[in-house]
C-alpha cells in the first residue's frame, strides 16, 4: 500500500470539477464527480430524523447499486426545504445528467451549507451547465463550507496483479459528531468489487472512523459519504473473504481514518487534534463510547485549549460514558505522562506535560482491566473562535 | 402560597453559616446547615459511575432517613482521591457532629470545586471549629464556586392551618447536565413530612427541575441535592395522596424549578436563559428529551449568543433527540414569533425579532401535533466567556 500525489479524480476512469456559481459570495460552491462507465454505488447516512430532501434521494440512488455521477453544492444545504426542496434535488440530478449525457437515475446529488433556505435553481442551473472535466481539486473545494483546508487522500494497492487506486475527500467541519454529521465524505475507486460488499465494507468502517468523530456534538440533516466503484482498474471482482477483500478493505480504512481526522483537526475554531485511545474496556463498542465521551467533553476540549493537563475532567467525562466499567483499575495517560493510576492522582513531570501540550495533535490513553475493547475517537479544543464562527454564520 | 424575603435559615428551628477558611484564596468555601432536632432526609446524586467520597457517604445518610446537619465545603470536590478521601469525608462529618453536639451520623456531607486533590484537613478541621449560629447568607455564599450570584428562594404556604416555610439555595455553574452535574441544592423545611414520601416527592420533582438544566452536556462527580424537614412548623405530619401532600409539592416544585432556572442561568459565561417549551409530543419524557437536546445544542447556544433567530439548527437538534416524531406538522416559534410550521420556514418580523433576541430570557416553543406530551429545559448561550472560564481553571 502506498500513499500517492493525487485528488478525487485520480483512480482510473474518473473526472471531477468545480466552480464559483453564486451560491456563495466568492469560492466555488457546485462541483461533480463522474465515471467514464457506471459504477457500484455504496453510502452511509445521516441519522437525524429531519432530512435534508438530497439525502433522501440519493439514499434511493445507493438502493438502486450504482451510479456514473455525484453532483454537489455548497452554501445552501437544501434541507427543511419541503416539497420544493425535494423537487429540485431531483432537478439538480436531471441537469448533471443531460450535461453528461448519462442517465440521470444514475446521478447521486449532495449539498451542504445553510438550512431552511431554497435552493435558487437558475444559479444551480447556470452553475452546472459550466462544469466540465476541470480538476480534481477544484471539486475538493467546491465543497467545503467553514473549513479551513481542503482534505484528501489517494492510495494505491496492487490487489491481483492490477494497480488499485482509492481516492477520498470531505469536507467538515462545524455540526460534527455521531453517526454522518454536516459531513460529506467522497471516495472513488478504480477496483472491481461487489456492491453489496462494498456496502457492507462501508458500513462497518464508518463505525470506527466516521462516527468516532466529534466537533460539537451536533449531529446534522445532510450529510453522507458515497463510494464510487468503477472497476477500471481491470482487477478481477473482490469478493467478500478473500485475500483481496482484506487489502481493499485495509486501503479504504486509511482513506476514511484520513478524512475523519482530518475533518476533525479542522473543526470550526480548532487549534488542536485530540484522539482518545481507550483499550482494555469489556469490548469494542465500550472503548469506542468512552473514547468518544472523552473527546466530546466540552470541559476536556476547553482544557486543551488552555493547555491544562486536566486528568479529572477526563475521569470525569470516562464516568458518564455509559459505559459499565472499574475505576479502581483505569490508568489515563496523556501523551506518555500517565496522570491517574488504580484510583489515584500520578504525580508528573509538569515541565515534560507542559511541552508535550503545546503539540499540534495529542493522544489521550484510557487502559482499563475490564477485558480487551480497543477503540479510537478523535475531537478537536474548543476555542473562542468556535464561539465566533458559530454566533456569527447566521442563516 | 406566597414568595419572602429570607435565606436557607428561615424556616423554623434551622441555622446556618458559612466563613474563609483557606480552600480558596478569599471567598467562602465553608459552611454548614443544623437543625434543633433530627430532620427527615431525602437526596438525588449524580449517575456519574465515578463518585466523589462525600456522594457515597451522604448517600447511606439519606438511606437512613434522618439528619440534622449538612456541612458543606468549595474549593475542593474531594473526587478521585481514593481512600483518602473516604476518611476525609467521614472526618468532616465527625468534626461537625463534635462541634454541634450532635451524632455524627445524623450530618450530611456535600463537596464541590477541583477534582483529584486531596483535601487539606487542617484547613478544613479549623473552618469547622470556626463555625457558628451565622446567617443564612454567609452559607448560600460558601457552597458557590465559578458562580457569579447566590441563588436562594424562600416560599411560604399555610398547610393544615400552620405557616410552613421552604428554603433553597443552590450552586452551579459548570459542568451542569443531566442527572445532577456539578451542583448542589439544599433545600430546608420546618413541614412535617413522611421520610419516604419526601424522598419519593424530591426524586419526581428532579426529573422535571434540575434533570432539565443543561450548561455544557457534562455530568459531574459530586452533585447532589439535599432537603432536610424537620416538623417544626407543627403541621400534622404530610401523608401521601392528601389535599396538604399537593400543597406540599406545589411549593417545592416552585423551590426547585427557581434553583434549576438560576443554575442556568448563571450558567459559566452566559448571557441569557433560554427556556424551551415542547408540547403536543407523544409523551412528557419524548418532550423532555425535545427541550433538553435543543437547549443543550452548541450551535443553537452559539446562535442566541449571536442573537440569530436560527431555527434550522433548533430544527436540526429536534432531528437529533432521539424522538420519534413527525416533521410535518411541527412548529417552531422563538418568543411570540413563529418561524417554522408544517415542514416550511415561516416569514417573521425581523426587526421585532431582533428586539426579542436582545432579551435576557428567551423562551423557544416547540409545538407537535404527536400527543398530549409537555416538558420543559432551561440552558443558556454559549460564548467566549465559557471557553475562557474552563481553559483557564486549572486543577
Amino acid at each position: 500500500m502506498e500513499k500517492i500525489t493525487g485528488d478525487i479524480a485520480s483512480p482510473k476512469g474518473f473526472h471531477a470539477d468545480g466552480i464559483h456559481c453564486g451560491l456563495k459570495k466568492r469560492k466555488k460552491d457546485i462541483g461533480w464527480i463522474y465515471s467514464d462507465v457506471p459504477a457500484a454505488i455504496a453510502g452511509v447516512f445521516t441519522t437525524n430524523l429531519v432530512q435534508a430532501a438530497p439525502v433522501t434521494y440519493t439514499k434511493s440512488v445507493v438502493a438502486k447499486g450504482q451510479a456514473q455521477a455525484i453532483v454537489v453544492n455548497s452554501g445552501n444545504a437544501n434541507a427543511c426545504t419541503g416539497a420544493q426542496g425535494v423537487k429540485d434535488t431531483a432537478t439538480m440530478a436531471q441537469l448533471a445528467g443531460a450535461a453528461l449525457a448519462i442517465n440521470p437515475d444514475l446521478v447521486a446529488v449532495a449539498s451542504t451549507g445553510v438550512i431552511g433556505k431554497i435552493l435558487p435553481m437558475e444559479t444551480v442551473a447556470t452553475g452546472i451547465s459550466e462544469l466540465g472535466a476541470g480538476v480534481g481539486r477544484d471539486f475538493q473545494q467546491a465543497i467545503l463550507t467553514t473549513d479551513t483546508c481542503e482534505k484528501s487522500v489517494v492510495y494505491q494497492e496492487i490487489i491481483a496483479g492490477k494497480t488499485v487506486t482509492l481516492a477520498g475527500c470531505g469536507k467538515g467541519s462545524g455540526m460534527i459528531h455521531p453517526n454522518m454529521a454536516t459531513m460529506l465524505g467522497f471516495v472513488t475507486t478504480d477496483a472491481a468489487i461487489e456492491q453489496s460488499l462494498l456496502q457492507q465494507i462501508l458500513r462497518e468502517l464508518t463505525e470506527t472512523t466516521f462516527n468516532q468523530i466529534t466537533v460539537d456534538g451536533d449531529t446534522s440533516t445532510n450529510d453522507m459519504v458515497l463510494i464510487l466503484a468503477n472497476g477500471q482498474a481491470g482487477n478481477p471482482v473482490i469478493k467478500a473473504n478473500t485475500f483481496e477483500y482484506q487489502q481493499f478493505k485495509k486501503v479504504l480504512e486509511k482513506v476514511l481514518t484520513f478524512l475523519a481526522k482530518a475533518i476533525a483537526k479542522d473543526g470550526e475554531g480548532a487549534t488542536k487534534l485530540i484522539e482518545v485511545i481507550t483499550t482494555g474496556a469489556k469490548d469494542d463498542l465500550a472503548a469506542r463510547m468512552i473514547s468518544k465521551t472523552v473527546v466530546g467533553s466540552p470541559l476536556v476540549k476547553t482544557a486543551i485549549f488552555g493547555k491544562d493537563p486536566n486528568w479529572g475532567r477526563i475521569l470525569c467525562a470516562i464516568g458518564y460514558s455509559g459505559v459499565e466499567l472499574e475505576v479502581t483499575t483505569l490508568k489515563i495517560s496523556i501523551g506518555e505522562h500517565c496522570v491517574f493510576d488504580q484510583g489515584t492522582p500520578v504525580l508528573f513531570d509538569k515541565e515534560a506535560m507542559g511541552s508535550y501540550l503545546e503539540q499540534p495533535e495529542l493522544v489521550i490513553q484510557v487502559k482499563l482491566a475490564d477485558g480487551t475493547g480497543k477503540g479510537r475517537a478523535w475531537g478537536c479544543d474548543l476555542t473562542y473562535d468556535y464561539v465566533k464562527i458559530n454566533a456569527l454564520y447566521h442563516t
